[in-house]
């Protein structure tokens, strides 16, 4: 038998509705028109005060492979879908337009655009399926390894959930973004060789179980590495794991770095505290305790509330499939578009649920900090064009209740969404996988602790400008207008 | 800007510790004895009686491109982890060795492998990760899948979940796997191609947004496509959506082949039937009404109960993301290990919870049917070399709950292990994707119902021979023995 590898290419990962839409507009002549397309999430994931945008990586190796290969259109054409002269069209295609978003570990928040394609309508179409999957995830990934992250403190935390995440792709991308959300290392080689991340990991039960006891499987394990934790819960934890760890560390002395044990199985708090007192009287005071079993936020907590020893965590299936929640809701709404005259016409979504209503008008979001404590007012949402840092002062309300509102005075406004793609080109430089990480603990600095408390955190302030506003129930006044003009 | 995509290989999806004990087995002389390591699940997912294995034809694509590159081997030296000679030999590392599996389709129970790999211990151990990540999820996702299809019965059902989806490899596989479950098409136009299952949709609320209204958006999609399924809840779905794909429906007659409306938000149930009634009335009887909305089993038979009107449905998230259950916990356990005499010693992984022990030796799993009904009365795991086939009768005990046992006379015993790589080779012919669901089928067909139901089916019998219980009780004796002995 032999196998035979796909014809494969990220241009055809849509939506089919996407395509049957492109199809439309172009044969209606509208595809080339302006039209600008908002993502954005309506509730916070796990409830968190804030959210840590990732994804932006992917987005672009996903745009700069955007072509429809000779396969990818006469795959289209055996679905008996499309006509052959819009098939023909394809040939061609080409990313154009413009792409503003968040960069990767910008904290993020509901209800706000998080990134923004400024676009031909035929291109801003095709490509909602890929940013969204991409987005989706890799921002709940981050946000959920930040999470985790604020429990554990100064502990290195390790992500080791690939042989659990969701295929491939979610193990490698997930694991980089556990990394911006502050985990420290994974135990992913593939993703240690793509992004540059620290890898790590030791041994498994397997080569315990190959020397049928403890002793021989270390002392085989430290004779081959320099750098040696040992796991110890393959036969018992207490009886044979931790002696025979110790035995193998004070023969091997110098000749291996004893990191510490590996637990794996059991009562974490209770075996935890047996091990350390193990370690300390054999003269392994800088032994580490590694821990890994189910472990996320809550248990983390738990476990540091009853004082378990533990120095090392890793964390695997809660993490990379976000297992509380495993999905986070954003979508890509068209917000305004080019009409017949060439004017930009604001669009809406309307919803009988009210949080479901779009935000109409191509917008920036902008963070406002109080110059005097250095610390973040809120966002604020402006059409486009607006620009409040030429403002004295803000009038902030919430576009829900709009009798809770503040005026700030001494304020700096930052924009959140920053330029991608200027008219079909790449202009952002990449940054480094540590920047990003670094500019995110540096953003998290700026919010007050009662925003970044994993329960019940307090709601940050998310409110429109005025005009932003006002555009927007016009536009619902004008909708209820047609549908009340509908004579049927 | 120029965005450099990476050098990327699978070879390295792996966990850190796979590759730091291959370097032991390598140094110490055993990396190329005999192992045999076995994945299974401990719990049935969601719950259910039975699950849906998924994953195969990616394990053999993971496996045909099991090579280190140049880069991969100048990675791993960067990490200074691995030791020269080590990296030399990764340099000729290829697979070998045995693959045997369930087939995708076939259903498979909690505490059974269903996938088994004999191979030298460095080989075995090194696509651990790969194996599990790939199969977890998507054997997860047939699972939901069949789930699902369970309730909607007859109706069509379509997967919608890519923009959901964790990162892009679960949108496709996991679709490819809900097809296997169940699905009956997809909206992912790459899992269409790559493999060959139908694609579905139509148009989102952009068109109509586009349009500014209902009716110039239904009339510009008619007018260009052949297909018509018209999204009406836009704006209001009974004011305006409805009366208007009606009005275009009347219309355009012949020139289009009206398919129904989708609804996406509000109350399904009484929206349902009032566009069942409108459709009715206005002389369109076979169109459907199609349903998408964070579509569950339990949404769908809720809707089922209170008789809404919806023909088609449509499931993204909660399918795609096993949102109720988003992982699998399938482990991967060395059961045998050839010793210094060339002779293969059954190994074990204790632990303090009795279902987390694992079952020593190389084993096949063997579906037992009832010759007069038809239908299957559980599994039977034997040691490798045993043949149920030749016997007269089987005596089928619960290994846990001994004093739960039968004795079953006339009985076929089909194995659900099946060759697929042998000494290196693939040897199995992957089946297409339509025999593989067709198989899955008919394989549900000999499960009594009550194995079948969505809430709180009949567990079905998992029972071990009686050479393989023993085996099982022997090691657990020795370890016992051997823990016991120790002296610290």
């Amino acid at each position: 038998m032999s196998y035979q590898f796909p014809d494969d290419s990220c241009t055809l990962h849509t939506d089919a509705y996407e395509l049957s839409m492109m199809q439309t507009y172009w044969k209606k002549g509208i595809g080339q028109r302006r039209a600008v397309f908002e993502a954005y999430f309506r509730d916070m994931p796990f409830k968190n005060g804030y959210a840590v945008f990732a994804g932006l990586q992917r987005v672009v190796e996903y745009i700069e492979q955007l072509t429809f290969s000779k396969s990818d259109i006469e795959y289209l054409r055996t679905t008996n879908q499309f006509d052959d002269d819009f098939l023909d069209y394809l040939k061609d295609f080409k990313f154009e337009g413009s792409i503003n978003s968040a960069v990767e570990g910008e904290l993020v928040f509901n209800n706000e655009p998080i990134i923004q394609v400024d676009a031909p309508l035929m291109v801003g179409q095709l490509i909602e399926t890929a940013i969204l999957n991409i987005i989706n995830y890799q921002t709940l990934i981050a946000t959920k390894a930040a999470r985790i992250k604020s429990v554990v403190g100064t502990d290195p935390v390790l992500e080791f959930g690939s042989r659990r995440a969701q295929e491939m792709d979610a193990a490698i991308w997930g694991t980089r973004a556990a990394y911006i959300g502050g985990f420290d290392a994974t135990s992913n080689v593939r993703a240690g060789k793509l992004f540059n991340i620290p890898i790590s990991g030791t041994h498994a039960h397997a080569l315990v179980q190959a020397y049928m006891n403890d002793y021989d499987a270390f002392m085989a394990y430290a004779e081959t590495h320099r750098d040696c934790v040992f796991l110890v819960d393959t036969f018992d934890t207490l009886k044979s794991g931790v002696p025979n760890a110790i035995r193998v560390a004070k023969e091997m002395g110098d000749k291996i770095n004893f990191q510490g044990v590996r637990i794996d199985s059991g009562d974490m708090a209770y075996i935890s505290k047996r091990v350390r007192e193990m370690l300390d009287e054999a003269g392994f005071p800088d032994a580490k305790v590694y821990a890994s079993n189910d472990l996320d936020e809550k248990t983390i907590l738990n476990l540091k509330m009853q004082h378990a020893k533990i120095d090392v965590w890793g964390v695997g299936t809660k993490l990379i499939t976000a297992f509380d929640q495993p999905a986070l809701g954003a979508v890509y709404k068209l917000v305004s578009f080019e009409n017949d005259d060439g004017k930009m016409i604001d669009t809406i979504k309307i919803s009988s649920n009210a949080s479901k209503v779009s935000t109409p008008g191509k917008k920036q979001v902008w963070r406002i900090t109080d110059t005097g404590d250095g610390k973040s007012e809120g966002d604020y949402i402006t059409l486009f064009d607006e620009d409040p840092q030429a403002q004295d002062s803000i009038y902030m309300f919430s576009p829900d209740y709009t009798y809770i509102n503040k005026t700030v005075d001494n304020f700096e406004a930052r924009a959140v969404l920053q330029p991608i793609y200027e008219n079909g080109k790449l202009t952002y430089d990449l940054p480094s996988l540590e920047d990003i990480k670094k500019g995110s603990q540096a953003r998290l600095n700026l919010l007050w602790d009662e925003y970044k408390r994993d329960l019940n955190p307090q709601i940050y302030p998310v409110d429109l400008s005025q005009n932003c506003f006002d555009n927007k129930m016009e536009i619902i006044n004008e909708v209820r207008d047609y549908v009340n003009k509908l004579n049927f």
